[in-house]
């Protein structure tokens, strides 16, 4: 297909409207890389559906860009439509807010921004919102470190167009009951595994979620069943109930703490903890010198992120990473998932101003066009 | 297939060992028909995968004999195996106990006995393990009431080779809680419909189930969740929850009273109900005539039936009845579902010197064979 990728908001709508659920990235990835593949100063590298393309100009600095290609599955939210909201545009629709709005600008600005200030790496990836093992930034990390050399990252993730330090940990849990099948007119003769299961729902729903100041950002933690299943019919009692919990932690407290406090909770008799994701929360670390530099080149007031980002995995490699992106992450996975059509020019304004290179005798940096 | 229909405990794991699912009973009901319509003294009439076969001898009196061909879902549990425990023989598998051992005895003695003191109306049907409006014995109800012209009905759900009277009522209703979904990172933004359901959980948890007694034989009440069911992703707040309760209410409760008594206990805000079936209680009635004459017959002291049975249904009909059948009505749906073999024979042999013509002068009844 042919993609608009000079006109911001009709690129917009076209990545939006490629359906691209965890694991069929295939046609946006191919679509990405095709346009990337034709700019003459970027080395363009694939590994799965993942695409990493390089500046490599020489400058003394380099920093990575990043974005998730993928989407939550769809919820009758595609293809997208623009609404327009006391006198602005949003665009609604399934990855509107998480995260195609940052895809759009970072292929936008990949394919414009020939003499970045900073050799720049822009890393589109597949399969963020699965299974850690699946995430394509992970897979990249432990095949080709080398694509992720840098001082420094910006994951486009939505902010609604502010700086996000940090983000907050992810595990995600199974609980699970066992009890023994009778008819349900004898229910005395089995055991009832969802009657069970309801000790561990109780502990959830009085669960006071705490909501600490880390490096003076306020995080604020959350305790959710996520999913529940039990029964094989009306007139038999379960022997088996399943239930997903998911639990989101402030970076003040350690992947492993996290993960006992759990453990703990639901130390209840008769039901099996099985832990399936951890991931740890990163620190804001905003005080670092090349974060700093961001900062006061894209403007206004850092916040906290609540959500879980692979700004961790970036933290982890060593490279300090902020969250900054166009969308509004909390309707991020809802039905009616929707982006300030407007952030996607900030972004891209403020990013720009950032990049531009330097002008005059002195070496002081160019009016940005965020600041015009 | 060619049946051992005169060898009663080959013929009984034959016809278990033909699965016959609700709504899956066509092979059994197909091969039972053919047997059948070979017996010069039965008319036989078929009504989708139910089957009626009555005797036309000009009797005085006639009788039903009643039993359901389907079975709840397999749970490797076919094909059936035999078991010998504390010297006796059990057979063990899907429909072993609910109620292919009554079909087997039904089956054997329809086909043998060709002189009843009574005019015999063996009834075979479909559907009694799901909704109501499917059920096979209803369905003839409806179109073919003439069919089901008797004083007195057997129906042969396992009771242990006992004589159980009446029968407790049964209701299954679904409640529904609605949330509003969002990213579980920012659980406050949306609303979560697991943790609503909580409530009406510590409900059921917290009920105490009455043990009435009704005409001297004490029931059993219960309340059970047997189904659960909510949330499409780990990292996604859940807008919809639904539980499937499943009410078990003594013969002194009446049906509307005990719809009422659910609807006032789950009255909970933001959660709906929905009543998806109801089955009145049947009172013992054994003070009877008939079934006094029945009882005498087969011997043994009457007990309560905990399960909801079809004997409701002929009570409706205006037709008294009791349960008498081989199996342990313990193991119904449970996934070691079985039968001690010999019950076959006791119930065979109990009907046998029921159904045994008069003999001698004074018109007194011949020795039953259970009395031997």
């Amino acid at each position: 297909m042919s993609l608009s990728i000079r006109e911001l908001h009709r690129f917009f709508a076209e990545i939006v409207d490629i359906e691209s659920v965890s694991g069929n990235e295939k046609q946006l990835a191919d679509t990405l890389e095709e346009a990337l593949r034709e700019v003459p100063w970027l080395q363009v590298d694939r590994l799965g559906n993942s695409i990493v393309a390089r500046t490599q100009l020489g400058r003394a600095r380099r920093v990575i860009i990043a974005g998730h290609l993928d989407t939550v599955p769809v919820k009758d939210n595609l293809p997208s439509r623009i609404e327009r909201r006391h006198g602005e545009d949003y665009l609604l629709g399934r990855g509107a807010a998480d995260m195609k709005g940052g895809v759009t600008v970072m292929a936008h600005l990949a394919t414009s921004l020939a003499e970045p200030r900073h050799d720049v790496t822009w890393v589109f990836y597949e399969c963020e919102e699965i299974e850690d093992s699946a995430n394509g930034l992970g897979i990249i990390a432990s095949q080709h470190p080398d694509w992720l050399d840098g001082e420094f990252a910006v994951l486009m993730e939505p902010t609604s167009a502010k700086v996000e330090g940090g983000c907050q940990g992810t595990m995600r849990f199974k609980l699970i009951s066992h009890g023994i099948a009778a008819h349900s007119a004898r229910g005395w003769l089995g055991h009832n595994a969802i009657h069970d299961m309801t000790v561990a729902l109780d502990k959830i729903r009085e669960f006071r979620p705490r909501r600490p100041e880390v490096e003076g950002l306020v995080f604020r933690e959350g305790l959710n069943a996520t999913t529940i299943k039990a029964g094989i019919a009306g007139n038999v009692i379960p022997d088996h109930c399943e239930l997903t919990v998911n639990y989101r932690f402030a970076p003040d407290v350690e992947a492993a703490d996290a993960e006992a406090s759990m453990r703990a909770l639901f130390d209840l008799p008769g039901i099996d903890f099985e832990l399936q994701n951890l991931s740890p929360a990163a620190r804001p670390g905003l005080e670092r010198e090349v974060a700093q530099e961001f900062c006061a080149a894209v403007g206004g007031e850092p916040g906290p992120k609540y959500g879980w980002t692979d700004v961790a995995r970036f933290a982890s490699l060593g490279v300090p990473a902020v969250n900054f992106g166009p969308g509004d992450a909390g309707t991020a996975h809802a039905d009616d998932e929707r982006c300030r059509v407007s952030e996607l020019d900030l972004c891209a304004d403020a990013l720009t101003a950032w990049l531009s290179p330097l002008e005059g005798a002195d070496g002081s940096p160019q009016t940005s066009q965020a600041e015009k």
